[in-house]
């Protein structure tokens, strides 16, 4: 593990951006999503997906150039046509489209269809709260989760992003349907740890805790059994109707995963309350969570412990991962 | 068990109803909706819980008479004052007017504060979607779930209710945020039946299966442990924000369970779509999710099979909570 500094990684993925065909703004905010999230430790869902990234623009999978398009409009309802843009960038314009609706109206919701993967869901959710809004956001997947009683990955781990903003620090839960996410599981993996739950089946179709086999066979475990399960079908279903996209099934017929659709609501708590009266509600309540003094945290709370750390000793990367990157730059640049 | 018709479930329930001093539209609506509920297989949030109805009215924690009052209006958002009123009545009105909002505006948020338990979730859930409505609703509840990582109950399990119309037959999920809800480990505990998987901790803090070990400690394990956990958090949040009403920490400091806070989110998805198309979505989703013929169901499908059933047959019951109810008459009537 070595430590890379946010300017440093920035620049860097900045700079092959710009060279694989993104214009200075869009390399801009895509590094900048990427490094965020690798600050906030969520490398899994940063950098470490950045070789991945470039190859899926390498292969067309991701078109540099495509932005989102207006398909059907209803007060402060909206859906758009992501067309296979970067998913960072669909999703962080229908978050802001989502945002300034609900500004005016109270509450929004918009349908993205025809997307790729928004790395870290709860990007979104963390810039809503910082415009003060409430967010409920979702996408599909590849099916990568066999449905409860199932012994085959037909539905997908859609996950699910929650926010609320808060002046002492804002609420995120940012969570897969499954009971550890393809990005905990990797981190897992790499560091050559057992899960310390089951997390999903290996090739004999038995309950497992080591990463490298449910990665393998592709069929994570639903959270809660049935519960995660269930949540899955109607995220899917929500995401396919509200968006006018594709689900899970479709989104399984393709080679790799795209096309995928996602759904963002906005809320604006400040349309009916205060910024104070909502932050006492939030107060009382985490502090009544925390009151015997065990190590209880609210979503969101580690994160922003994370984020302070590694802002000053730098962003902690796989050696392996940076080298990669570092490769790809030589090719390019 | 015994088989209850539903024509004499509903004229017994609304003939004590009326006794309590409910009006005889009120009696018919809060009947109507406990005996659809045990119709569906609910009885735990159905049947099963009218006894301590009675005696929650008896006791003045009900309030017969209080109706719904608007708080604040903002846009397709409302607010109303439970007024401790009949949960269900509440939850139906607020339902009812989110349906209302949503077919106009395209989609609407409805927050009730000070309101009583609305029993089984997916009533609202059903309704919605029966007005071709989508639904995100949610309440919260007393401290009965430890957080994740805490050893005393101090989050609610808070349910969430989530509807998708369709014409072959409405998606609905109804979970609440704990691995079993009470209703399911009294179902289990009535029984004599271990729970299939841990459900929450012993008198000694440990992990068990034993239902009524569970219920004597009120201390229910989350579903997917931190994510049940933490989706328990955001919801009581939100219930509490949106409602200007109670979160869990208010109602744990009172004497019994009210003064709940709930949300009725509702979306019109034909303001940007057809119900064909909907269908279409929804029929090659199952259908790739059922393809291995295994026993894959999704939500709500086996509610309407048991719906089905207990129409012909009648209502199971448990005799004990029949003659229960028959003694409440016979005081009464």
């Amino acid at each position: 593990m070595i430590r890379i500094s946010v300017v440093t990684m920035k620049e860097t993925l900045s700079e092959i951006l710009g060279s694989l065909g993104f214009d200075k703004q869009k390399a801009f905010l895509i590094s900048d999503v990427m490094t965020s999230s690798s600050v906030d430790g969520v490398q899994s869902h940063g950098i470490n997906r950045f070789a991945l990234f470039v190859e899926l623009v390498e292969k067309g999978i991701i078109d540099p150039s495509a932005e989102p398009v207006i398909k059907l409009q209803a007060g402060a309802m909206e859906q758009y046509d992501g067309r296979r843009g970067p998913g960072i960038l669909n999703a962080l314009f229908c978050t802001e489209r989502a945002i300034t609706l609900a500004k005016t109206q109270g509450l929004s919701c918009i349908g993205l269809s025809n997307t790729n993967h928004w790395l870290r869901g709860g990007t979104y959710a963390w810039k809503a709260a910082e415009e003060g809004c409430i967010s409920i956001m979702f996408t599909n997947t590849k099916p990568n989760m066999p449905p409860w009683g199932a012994s085959k990955a037909l539905i997908g781990n859609n996950p699910l992003v929650l926010g609320i903003p808060s002046e002492k620090g804002h609420i995120v839960l940012d969570m897969a349907m499954s009971m550890f996410s393809y990005g905990k599981l990797n981190n897992y993996k790499q560091a050559n740890e057992s899960l310390p739950f089951d997390g999903g089946f290996d090739e004999q179709g038995n309950l497992t805790r080591n990463p490298a086999a449910i990665l393998a066979t592709e069929r994570l475990l639903p959270a809660g059994f049935w519960k995660g399960s269930g949540l899955s079908v109607v995220i899917d279903l929500m995401a396919g109707i509200l968006s006018g996209g594709n689900t899970v099934s479709d989104i399984g017929k393709l080679e790799v995963e795209t096309g995928l659709s996602q759904v963002f609501i906005c809320i604006n708590p400040l349309s009916m309350s205060n910024q104070n009266l909502v932050d006492e509600i939030i107060s009382k309540s985490l502090s009544f969570m925390k009151s015997t003094g065990e190590h209880v945290f609210y979503p969101g709370e580690r994160t922003l412990k994370t984020r302070n750390e590694n802002l000053n000793a730098g962003i902690p990367v796989d050696e392996q991962v940076w080298n990669e990157i570092l490769a790809i730059r030589s090719r390019y640049v």
